[in-house]
């Protein structure tokens, strides 16, 4: 229902709200081919191991389709898959009010409230877009492969920018220290509070994934004692009800025809001719 | 002034509106690695032959940075680069009221205004936002590179949709004919009025240049023939005007803090709070 904003959604989510317990919400993003289906698959063998349920949505915003789980994440993920504290599920980009802007942090207040302590967000990274999903998590591992240029496209794509641990996966490959060396000196030129560890994966072998969970328990405790988990979860908050207000206002502002058309041809600048639309509408 | 949306772009854009003359807008999307800068190159030299005044607008969605060209094209350019009948600009994601979707017209407004006759908008074909950006042009044409399973990410990417001729690049390759064949057997599924027909290239060495604008041009033909030029010239008049409208609207809708607050610790829905928040500012 709040994939595709049919039915009820609106009540649901308010009945959900006092219902979330404060789920952990862990982001995972990077380029596609860069492990994240594998390193989501041993991080849910770890939490689980703790006794936790995990949720895993893999959101994919480049792909129309949602609902169950994708071909490859199904064969990826397998041993989890008739796993009752297991919940996997893909959603796509269409049908959501406010898009998954805002449908991610609703699809995260549903498990929270369906009493999953842990939610795993899985998200090709390849836009500003994708960024956003991955910043409405506690913690964001942005995941990279070794080779000449990665981490530079991964700056680029803006990717560094919301990373909390920077993972180096399929860190096997002969290029790896120099990645390494490439992001730290990246990482060490920021003057936040928190410096993103960078941590080294081959998640086939699940080498590396414990290190891996220590800088993501290490910063789940920072984010308490520094405020910052507050913050972020006001700052999500906001962004949902942005979106949601945002995509409210789309749907009533349709361009008439001989607006679009004065355009068209030359007659009217296009500013002017937003003004009027808003005017038309009452905004 | 429009990309940063600084200055009086306001006003520019309402004196250029009447100047524009109707230039020729051709879009090339598709994944990265495609060879789009190649192919862009090897168009720019056709028009430029036929004694059009060329501009090429290089948008990255992925970017945040804008302006000029990057390195990688100004090498692929390179013969171009001094031509003054050729124009070239990179446009990033950032600044711009009403983002790209808002940004890119504009541009291809002011372009045109200057008397480019023919505009060429390479995009990275990544995601949604990309796939609206190609579709602000007349003739859209989405370039793949042979190989098992790139047809189904294009189509999976929602390129496919935009398609108006597709351009199997680095025919040289052996999965050639296996991924035409692929292409073919899609495009046969669809009852559009107009077929986007298949063409190989190997951009490198100009071999089906020719060929993919002679179908560019057919398309260009059956544009006017069929009035679907004036349409999308019409649709795409709309999607500026929205956008521009929208970012107004964006901007006046910040989250006060106690209201993001209800939300985030579950004493508010999200809906209800998108409601007071458009009711708080009289939308």
């Amino acid at each position: 229902m709040i994939e595709n904003a049919v039915g009820d959604a609106r009540s649901v989510l308010k009945d959900l709200a006092p219902m979330a317990a404060g789920a952990r919400v862990i982001g995972l993003t990077g380029a596609p081919g860069a492990g994240k289906s594998t390193v989501t698959g041993a991080l849910v063998r770890v939490f689980r191991e703790r006794g936790e349920r995990v949720a895993v949505l893999a959101v994919d915003p480049t792909s129309p389709f949602s609902g169950g789980a994708l071909l490859g994440d199904r064969v990826r993920m397998q041993e989890h898959a008739t796993d009752p504290g297991v919940f996997i599920r893909s959603m796509g980009s269409r049908g959501q009010l406010g898009g998954l802007a805002a449908a991610t942090p609703q699809a995260v207040r549903v498990l929270d409230a369906a009493g999953f302590g842990v939610i795993l967000i899985e998200t090709v990274g390849v836009g500003q877009a994708e960024v956003e999903i991955a910043s409405a998590a506690d913690t964001t591992a942005v995941l990279v492969v070794p080779g000449m240029g990665d981490s530079v496209q991964a700056a680029k794509a803006g990717l560094l920018e919301v990373a909390d641990v920077l993972v180096v996966n399929k860190a096997d490959r002969p290029e790896t220290q120099h990645t390494v060396r490439d992001l730290r000196s990246m990482v060490a030129l920021s003057a936040a509070p928190w410096r993103p560890p960078v941590v080294t994966t081959v998640a086939t072998s699940g080498e590396g994934i414990d290190e891996l969970v220590r800088q993501l328990d290490r910063h789940w405790t920072w984010l308490a004692d520094s405020g910052e988990r507050a913050r972020r979860r006001l700052a999500r908050a906001r962004d949902e009800v942005t979106a949601l207000a945002f995509g409210a206002v789309r749907a009533r502002l349709a361009v008439p025809d001989e607006l679009a058309a004065r355009v068209a041809d030359g007659r009217l600048g296009p500013y002017e001719a937003a003004d009027e639309l808003l005017a038309s509408v009452g905004i």
